[in-house]
């Protein structure tokens, strides 16, 4: 059986041109079915997209405001500690904010964390037991 | 060229094994790396992880409260609006809690949400516009 998977993943932002710009450069392209309301990026699985804020509290009928931990981490997977170290220098030079400083971690890996423009977290990370593809894609299956 | 990827999306939760058996139900597939500290979703594309709440945060070098509206959503796309129903009445029988019935909404599709036992929101949603495979993999490309 084909496991489910998350068709979408939406992160809501405050300002939809500057997150566009901010994920385009680290890489995600960005579809032709976006437009001023909506960003998706077409990743081959997971679709990302970028909605402001307040309009996905009010699309799920929630109050907007929020403060603190989300609960919830996003990470990109590269190959080689080096890759780590650039990206997190492509990160500080378009906006985003370093949180932990890539390290060797205690699971055996090497791992970094950054805030988006909206305080969204992503850990940038180097795992030397899980094999990736080009894209990021972990190699977990079973 | 290939566009980057979200590798894992990872969600804080208070109860590794309860929250393992709902999205087991839900249709995830336990991918057989997991243990008593983390739990994998093997997808075909972004991996989903469940990771306790405040060891993500301490992974994260962030304090671990927080409250209110996350800014993040998840969804799964199905094929028609009776699967949608059928979804929810399923994540009713497991303890989800249903924040939005599902309904027509104004883009032309039919959306609902709920929560999962930590107050993670989902979209479950049938977008006439954009077909999905059996596993809900969205057809965005370009």
């Amino acid at each position: 059986m084909t496991s489910r998977i998350v068709s979408v993943l939406t992160l809501g932002v405050t300002d939809l041109a500057r997150s566009s710009a901010f994920y385009e450069r680290l890489g995600f392209r960005r579809s032709n079915k976006s437009d001023e309301e909506i960003v998706w990026f077409a990743t081959g699985g997971t679709v990302l997209a970028l909605y402001p804020w307040n309009a996905l509290a009010e699309d799920a009928t929630v109050p907007s405001e929020g403060q603190g931990f989300r609960g919830t981490t996003m990470a990109i997977n590269l190959s080689s500690e080096r890759e780590v170290d650039e990206f997190l220098e492509r990160v500080k030079s378009i906006g985003g904010t370093v949180v932990k400083q890539p390290q060797k971690v205690f699971w055996g890996g090497y791992s970094s964390y950054f805030q988006d423009p909206d305080g969204h977290l992503w850990e940038v990370a180097f795992n030397p037991f899980t094999p990736v593809d080009a894209s990021g894609k972990l190699d977990i299956r079973e």
